[in-house]
């Protein structure tokens, strides 16, 4: 019995100063379980480290971790980060979904909007969308920059999207050098799966919700699409803040693909427990002992809230 | 054997206008589980039917739902927040925790910080320690007031804390006729509970991060606490944000109280998937069409990305 083979995360990253040609990354590849038994038991394990190392992410208090998932509609966006992240203590992982830039938004630059979105320290943030639209579905509607209302001089420079990716990858590289590392996932789906999903979208009814028009009119700019995304990725995929292209025709193997990206890049940070000092140390026997001697109190007695008189 | 009772969550529930004795609620009560098995079976139940609500909360995308979680420290607060909401999708769960405000929060009023953290609809929002500070700590501690450049006016009232009582209902009870319905969490610990669990923080130096010198000062005023505990869950329980006292020297009986009062909030919500129109049925049924006469594609050409004249 041939057994499933173990995920090599390098195979799936673009490296920095690749020109991409999507065509030649796969959207399904061979699977990293044998059953539907074992791919369930390999996400939880992968969910089981995922909750330790985030335990350790949040009490080290020094990095925080971004993802940034991209895609085209019905990827699995959603579905991945459901299914990694679920199980993770909520309180140390955050998600935010963009979705149209509001009117103020609009009147601050492209990155503006994302920056209070950030992850804090010891915690996990993900993006579902991003900045990165800014040089996606923005680069293929030229509608949709004109309504930015940017300086006329700036819209007239020939390396306007070149100076996109550099405000992106130069953020990126800021964020790293205080703390914040970010891994970018861009599912990769082929056109036939994607119809396949939008009909079952359709055929459900407590889908058809999630099914909007504007999903078939980027369906019908796929190719554009496709090159907004290889000209995206070659620009911003760097050593500090790489992409990964996901195979994403098949679900489940992504997930796992996407929760093993994770942990090794989190594996990587030198991440301890806050070291208590000797002189810590003492403090805390110190009190240690004080406790101790704390007689075994009664239920505990009114209380007398401070004078109210606010101004003494 | 005996087995282990049903909750009935309105023993845990302030009703509006109850003069509070906190001596009179229990620390503790019969466990509602016969063994760890079965505390672990039941709480596995509970995020699975928290996870559906969860869904259709979010599919239905009218309602939101706020958890806040006050105690004593070492109460369980962090602890029971993971362990009832781990594996709830957690895109549509968000945890804020409120430390020390910082020098622009102290500008404004005592609401202002938490506005922007309040849940977006179709979310479950947590509030690790809340709003309900500026009712706890800060009457406990007037110094803590002073910071807060109130105007001397404002300080002189002698109903000040009634007007701070009344600006949080009055806060609450306009989320709610908006959407976001409020539940309110404070874990019941007794004292000697308390000391157990700090010198469980000081024997671990894994956990002596987490106990601060504050903690102790905190315990000191133990009563005043209380008192002030008891005032504020007075006047703020309503009928529309009601406040539970969760008893909390067993963590994981807490976790299983808690967990119930969500699912039975959820539940009386009239959640559904939004439903398709007639006129979106004929829509969605053309587009299907469209979808079905598409020819397999082979993988994708090349595309064309528009013109880079973005003056044109």
């Amino acid at each position: 019995m041939k057994h499933a083979a173990e995920i090599n995360i390098a195979d799936y990253r673009v490296k920095p100063g690749t020109q991409m040609d999507l065509t030649q990354w796969p959207t399904w590849v061979e699977p990293f379980y044998d059953s539907k038994e074992s791919y369930k038991e390999k996400l939880k394990g992968g969910i089981k480290q995922l909750t330790k190392l985030q335990s350790l992410l949040y009490a080290h208090n020094r990095y925080s971790l971004l993802l940034i998932f991209q895609a085209m509609d019905a990827a699995g966006k959603d579905g991945a980060i459901q299914h990694v992240m679920s199980g993770v203590n909520p309180q140390g992982c955050q998600v935010f979904s963009f979705k149209h830039p509001s009117e103020m938004e609009l009147e601050h630059d492209f990155l503006w909007r994302t920056h209070h979105a950030l992850p804090e320290r010891g915690r996990i943030g993900i993006f579902n969308r991003s900045y990165y639209e800014e040089v996606l579905i923005v680069r293929v509607r030229p509608e949709v920059l004109k309504a930015q209302n940017l300086p006329e001089s700036e819209l007239k420079r020939d390396n306007f999207w070149e100076l996109r990716y550099r405000s992106i990858v130069e953020s990126e590289a800021h964020l790293y050098r205080n703390g914040t590392h970010i891994i970018k996932f861009f599912l990769h789906l082929s056109k036939e799966e994607q119809r396949q999903r939008f009909l079952a979208r359709i055929d459900d009814p407590d889908k058809n919700w999630k099914f909007s028009d504007a999903d078939m009119a980027q369906r019908r700019a796929w190719d554009q699409y496709m090159a907004a995304y290889e000209a995206c990725l070659s620009a911003t995929s760097t050593t500090d803040a790489p992409w990964y292209v996901v195979p994403a025709d098949d679900k489940e193997n992504a997930r796992l693909i996407i929760s093993q990206i994770i942990l090794n890049t989190l594996s990587e940070l030198d991440l301890c427990y806050p070291p208590t000092s000797d002189a810590r140390r003492k403090e805390l026997l110190a009190i240690r002992q004080q406790l101790e001697l704390e007689k075994d109190e009664k239920a505990h007695h009114h209380g007398k809230l401070p004078d109210d008189d606010l101004l003494e």
